[in-house]
C-alpha cells in the first residue's frame, strides 16, 4: 500500500481501531473495550497506544492522519466533544486537540452515525453514488447525510438527526425532549419497549414467555419470534416500518437523493420491517412512486441488495427514464463506521 | 447595466416578466394574463411576444437567457413539464425546445418554488447565506431548497417538496396520495378548510359571519378575524405554525441549514402563525435550541426581519459561539419567483 490512515470507532462500550489503505482495505483491526467508568484520560491513553502500536507496523507507509467516529454532538471547528450521552465526564473536553499533541498527526472527529454513512458511501451499498441517507437503528436512531461525495454537516455540525423528525405529534418522549421522534418507534430500544407495551395490553403470550425466560429480552428475541410468525412480534416491526416509512418519504420528497441506507444492529430485522417501509412510501411520496424501480419484486430485500452489488442489475436500474430511488440495507455492519472514519483523512488530504 | 436577463413566472392565472440585471436590478415589469383556456401555443405566444418586446428595449445589452418558474414538476435533462396541475394539457410539452427555438437564446425551465427560494437567496431574506431553505404558503405549501447558492434538484429534480411532509399519519387526504402533508394544514387552502369545519364543529359565529357575507371567504379574510381577536381564527392560525413547527423542526434536524424563510401570499399572517412555529421548535428540535438566536425578542417578527436585514443585528448574531439558525418572512412578496427566474441563467452562464 502507498498510504494508509487510521479509523476509530469510539463507542460507549467498545473502541475499535483500524489501519485502511487508500484502496478501502483493511489492513489491520484492534478491538479494546472502552473502560468508561477509569475516565477519559484513560481512554484517551489506551486509544493513543493503540493507534500507535498499529501505525508502527507500517512506519514505512505515509500515515494520512486518524479519523474518530464518536457518539454525539462535536463541534467541528473546536475539535471539542460538545455533548455525548454514552462517554460522561467528556463534554467540552479537548479531544481532538489532545490527541494531535500525543500522536503529532491530523486527527479529524465526527459523529458516528455520519462516518458510518461514509464508510457505506465509500465502499458499502452506495458505493456507486455520491449523494446518500443513511439510517442507523441502534439504541438509538442515527442518521448521515452524505452529498457530492463528503458528509454534510450543516452550519454547526449537528446535521443528519433524520431520528429526531417527529412521526407522532403527541407521541413517546424522547431523550431529546421532543414527543414522537422516530427514534422512538425504530431504535431496537423501542423494539423492546413496545413488546413490553404488547405483553402490558393483551398478554401477548409468546412475547411474555420470552421477555421472562430470556435474561436479555431484546430486540433480537423479538425479531425470532417475528420469523417463527408470532403476530405480535410482526406487528411491532410493521410499526417500525410504517414509521421508517413516513421518515423516508419526506426525506425522499425533501432531498431527492437516489439512494437510502438502513443499517445499525436493528436493521437485521430488515426481512420483518421493509415490507411496510415499502408500503408506505408508495402511498406517501409521490417522488418515490415517480421514480421506484419499476420491478417491484426488486424491492424485496434480496434483489433491492443485488441491485446496488450486482452489475447487472444496477444497469437495469439506470436503464429508465431517469434515476430511480433506491432504499436498501447497509452492507458494512458494524465495519461502516471504521472505513467511514479513516476515510475522513483520506478526504481532508485530497482537498489541500 | 452590462448584461440582463428575463425572468418568467408562468402560474395559471398570471403571467409575469422582467428584466433583471446582475446586481439583481429590475428595469423592466409586464404582467399578463395566462390565458390557459386558449391552450399551450397561445400562452406560449403571448409569452414569446412578451419577452421579445422587453429584451428589444434593451437590445444593445447582451440577454445572458430566459429563466422560467413553473408549477409543477420538470424534467431538467430534456426540458419537457412533466406534471402540472395548474396548466392542464402541458404534461409532456417540450416547452423549452419550443421556447429556445422561437427566441434563439438559452431557456431554463424550474419549478416555481424553487426559483422563489434562490430569489430570496440572491436578494431577500437570505441573501447574506449560501445554504437556505424556503416553504411558500399559498394555494399548496411549496418548497425549495438552496445549497452551495445553488438550487439542490436532487436526483431527479424532484427535491425540495417540503410540503408533502407527513405531519399526522392519518390526517387529512392530500392530493398527492398521502394522508396528513403539511399542506393540508398549513396552505391558505387549508385554513379555509380548518375555517369551515370549526364553523361545522362548533358555530364559530364570526367566522360563520364571515363566511356568509364574504363571497371570497379566504385565508386572509380569517387572518383579519384573528388579529381583531377571534379565538377560532386564532386557534386556526395557531395550528398553521404547530404543523410549520414540525416540518421546521425535522428540515433543522436532518440539514442544520443556517436559515429557513417562510413565503406565499399566506405568509402574511406571519403574526397569528409564527408564535406557535418558535414554541414547537424549542420543543422539538434539539439543534434548534443549541443554535437559536440567544436573544428571545429576536423571534418576534419585527426583530427577526431586523436581524436579516439590519447589519447590526446581522452581526450580533454571528457573535456568539457559532452560527445561529434564522427563522425569518420572505423579503421579496410575489417578485421573488422573478428574480429567481432571471438569475438561472447568470449561474448557468458562471459555470460556462
Amino acid at each position: 500500500m502507498n498510504k494508509f490512515s487510521i479509523g476509530v470507532d469510539l463507542g460507549g462500550t467498545n473502541l475499535r481501531i483500524a489501519a485502511v489503505d487508500e484502496q478501502g482495505k483493511l489492513v489491520e483491526k484492534v478491538t479494546l473495550g472502552t473502560k468508561v467508568s477509569l475516565g477519559r484520560d484513560h481512554v484517551i491513553g489506551d486509544m493513543c497506544d493503540a493507534i500507535q502500536r498499529t501505525s508502527e507496523k507500517f512506519r514505512d507507509t505515509p500515515l494520512l492522519g486518524i479519523g474518530i467516529g464518536v457518539p454525539g454532538i462535536i463541534d467541528m471547528q473546536t475539535g471539542l466533544l460538545r455533548e455525548s450521552p454514552n462517554l460522561p465526564g467528556w463534554a467540552d473536553y479537548p479531544v481532538r486537540a489532545e490527541i494531535e499533541r500525543r500522536l503529532k498527526t491530523i486527527v479529524i472527529l465526527e459523529n458516528d452515525a455520519n462516518v458510518a454513512a461514509l464508510g457505506e458511501k465509500w465502499l458499502g451499498a452506495a458505493k456507486d453514488f455520491s449523494d446518500m441517507a443513511m439510517l442507523t437503528l441502534g439504541t438509538g436512531v442515527g442518521g448521515g447525510l452524505v452529498l457530492g461525495g463528503e458528509i454534510w454537516r450543516g452550519a454547526n455540525g449537528m446535521a443528519g438527526e433524520f431520528g429526531h423528525t417527529t412521526v407522532e405529534p403527541e407521541g413517546q418522549l424522547c431523550g431529546c425532549g421532543n414527543r414522537g421522534c422516530l427514534e422512538q418507534y425504530a431504535s431496537a430500544t423501542a423494539v423492546v419497549r413496545m413488546a413490553r407495551e404488547a405483553i402490558a395490553a393483551s398478554g401477548g403470550s409468546a412475547l411474555a414467555r420470552a421477555a421472562n425466560s430470556d435474561s436479555e429480552f431484546s430486540s433480537k428475541s423479538i425479531y425470532n419470534l417475528a420469523i417463527q410468525g408470532d403476530e405480535d412480534a410482526r406487528r411491532i416491526f410493521r410499526n417500525v416500518g410504517r414509521y421508517l416509512g413516513i421518515v423516508l418519504s419526506a426525506m425522499i420528497n425533501s432531498l431527492n437523493l437516489p439512494i437510502y441506507v438502513i443499517g445499525g444492529g436493528a436493521s437485521s430485522a430488515w426481512d420483518a420491517f421493509s415490507p411496510s417501509i415499502f408500503e408506505e412510501l408508495r402511498r406517501r411520496s409521490f417522488v418515490y412512486v415517480a421514480t421506484a424501480p419499476r420491478d417491484p419484486a426488486g424491492q424485496s430485500p434480496a434483489t433491492t441488495r443485488a441491485r446496488v452489488t450486482n452489475e447487472g442489475a444496477s444497469a437495469h436500474i439506470d436503464a429508465g427514464t431517469g434515476r430511480k430511488t433506491i432504499i436498501t440495507r447497509a452492507l458494512l455492519g458494524s465495519d461502516a463506521g471504521l472505513y467511514g472514519a479513516a476515510r475522513l483523512p483520506m478526504l481532508e488530504q485530497a482537498k489541500r
